[in-house]
């Protein structure tokens, strides 16, 4: 089929094929499948993931890959092996975003896998087997507070409990799932079988700030911190703003308030990094003490004894703070990712795909933000291509790459295939 | 016309006509004039704000009173003086309510305000002079974030500049006049004209626990506090949970989780009362560092200078807050209410209502709470009767008053009346 001329990569503005130019061409128009106006939200299930997966999967077929959609609304694409029976490398990032989201966390990687593809494709290369490119369909959790569903899914590891997550509507994954023409029953269709799988790479920017400190363009990841993360609520009592004293107060968000400075004093005390990024006060009204204040908590630590030790110190300081104010203080976990380290030959072949752009001691990072290979850890190894972006931000509009950065990415992660391919 | 059995006073229950039993049944029934299942909230323009003032106006009509709408949309009911110029006494209180209210605070001085005139009426009591009863249909800000809008239609203080203000939804309060069938080029019809009133009594519960304390069931206010309103914000940067290191964080919540504890420790210090009943961060995901967080202050103490003294305290301290995490703090003013004291003969007349039921020195109470009365200030003096309530508890669905505290309540209310009757 031929595609419409602004989904083509021999455009207008003369992009070469499967270049940086084109792949930051495409993460802008990716940034327009949006569910708000002037800013990036693309959560699971919904009409913008529907319309990212057709978008991507044209630019798979253009790539020489298969596109398919999985039972789990993940867009595959699959390059055949010489033989049916032939394993195959998976390459891929995920496609949905945070809210406020910037347009490279996720977004790059999965296109970066698919220009590779195409790379190797336009230059007639014949690899020893198959390649899957995976553009997973929920890695941040921004509709169901679980994350890393869409990998998951191909992991094998989904769980039936999530059926009844909910979002912030009431409405819950089974339901999403049949809105969006998915198949519950069919979930286990999407997992890959572990004796086929060669391993997993992917590429992603760093989202924080240790390349760019260090000038240079690349890194490879030595492993994921694990992250565990809670709905926490503090419960008081509400009552009128002018008439209740102080002394009978069971102000909630004020306990609340306490316990978000609690939690960074102890996790910068402890070298672990803690993170409330939800917090809201009911009822809610300017003239109403809060009864009640629900607000989340995501820690993470280089090591899962660490995270775990200063989980146990937050709970009790912040009882403590609740005992005082008279609140009751609750923890609910909704997530709980453990740490992981990456396979040592595919993080060589990473390290020959830089040390091939002229880095031959690139800078080692462990990553403390969560990604996909996470999830696909438990189905088999993988490993990391970091790209620097702008001032360490992501998670927010301003986030940003250099093009000179993303072409010598290219050339790491193609050298990292073909590095693979070599010693198959 | 004939009422309803159910909203009729002689019902199958029994109750006395103008008892407290029957206005105990009232405020029943309007609590199920809410928005919401399961918990109160009723705000202004909206259907369950229609449907209350049918409601009130059938019992006003009950009462002997002529009801009708005014041009602010709160619910009025007059009984004619002997003359056509005679003067009016104002008696009444407010018929919304915050979020998850109880069914009391506003509603019983309303229904005790008609009770009053039902019970003189019913003795053939001739007065010197006509009086209407005021239900305000905006009180407390729930759905705008301006109080007192109703009051401030009667008392010829409306501002043109609150057209302008928009609810939750983003629908002006113009919009919402029309929608609910009102005129805004008539709001100047709900003023009274100064020179006919002779002052206003408001009935209501204390809100707080000083007469439960002092075991009191009534007592007379002194003034009430003055109020001032804040939406407070404070702006950093979005981030990844994970990637952006404590140093380089602009974490929004953090700052605004400080100023609470400072709001709190500056108030009690000085011997004022603030209050954040709203709080929310932006984004708003679990694994983004906020951007930004908007919060409210509600902000009172005994004098104006006290309370503007802790209020420069405040932004001193939030400033200083802000700077050391590099953010920035916003505050934007959206009410502001000078404190006011009750009008000597009106205070007096309710002295000799609570003694006619057998207290001769009542407790004075200064209103920590705002009141319609604030407003109505402008237009002509006032006087308030406070009424135990549980616990102090108020703006909370355990809000709860004795019936036996009512009764006495309408016995001191209309000996109240009838005082200013007898020096008139």
């Amino acid at each position: 089929m031929s595609l419409p001329e602004w989904l083509n990569g021999d455009d207008k503005d003369g992009d070469v094929p499967f270049s940086a130019a084109e792949i930051l061409e495409r993460c802008d128009i990716l940034a327009t499948h949006s569910s708000r106006v002037g800013a990036i939200e693309r959560s699971y299930l919904t009409a913008e993931h529907a319309r990212t997966n057709w978008t991507v999967g044209e630019w798979m077929a253009q790539a020489g890959l298969e596109p398919w959609q999985d039972a789990a609304g993940n867009q595959r694409g699959t390059l055949a092996g010489p033989r049916d029976d032939s394993p195959v490398l998976l390459l891929g990032s995920h496609l949905d975003t945070v809210p406020g989201a910037g347009r490279y966390d996720g977004i790059l990687g999965t296109l970066m896998a698919i220009a590779v593809v195409g790379r190797l494709e336009a230059k007639g290369v014949r690899l020893p087997f198959g390649i899957e490119v995976l553009g997973f369909a929920d890695e941040e959790g921004t509709r169901f507070g679980r994350t890393l569903l869409g990998s998951c899914a191909v992991a094998g590891a989904w769980q039936d409990s999530w059926w009844e997550l909910r979002d912030a509507q009431g409405i819950s994954l089974r339901t999403a799932f049949e809105a969006f023409g998915l198949d519950p029953a069919r979930i286990e269709e999407a997992a890959l079988p572990r004796e086929r799988v060669l391993g997993y790479l992917e590429a992603h920017i760093e989202q924080g700030p240790l390349l760019e400190d260090a000038d240079r363009a690349l890194g490879v990841v030595t492993g994921i911190m694990g992250a565990r993360r809670f709905d926490l609520t503090m419960v008081g009592e509400a009552g009128h703003a002018g008439g209740m004293p102080y002394g009978r107060r069971r102000d909630a968000l004020l306990g609340a308030s306490e316990v978000v400075t609690v939690i960074e004093t102890l996790a910068r005390d402890h070298g672990a990094i803690g993170t409330v990024g939800r917090m809201q006060a009911y009822p809610g009204a300017a003239n109403v003490i809060p009864g009640r204040a629900e607000f989340s908590l995501d820690l993470r630590a280089e090591t899962d004894e660490l995270r775990d030790r200063v989980w146990d110190l937050i709970q009790e300081q912040a009882a403590k703070v609740a005992a005082a104010r008279n609140l009751d203080f609750q923890a609910v976990e909704r997530h709980d990712a453990e740490a992981t380290v990456v396979g040592e030959r595919l993080a060589e072949a990473i390290r020959a795909g830089i040390a091939a752009t002229g880095d031959t001691a690139p800078l080692e990072l462990l990553s403390k933000a969560g990604h996909d290979a996470m999830a696909i850890a438990s189905l088999t190894d993988y490993a990391m291509l970091f790209i620097r972006c702008g001032g360490g931000i992501s998670h927010h509009k301003d986030e940003s790459v250099i093009e000179a950065d993303v072409a010598l990415a290219l050339d790491a992660f193609e050298a990292a295939v073909l590095d693979l391919a070599r010693t198959f």
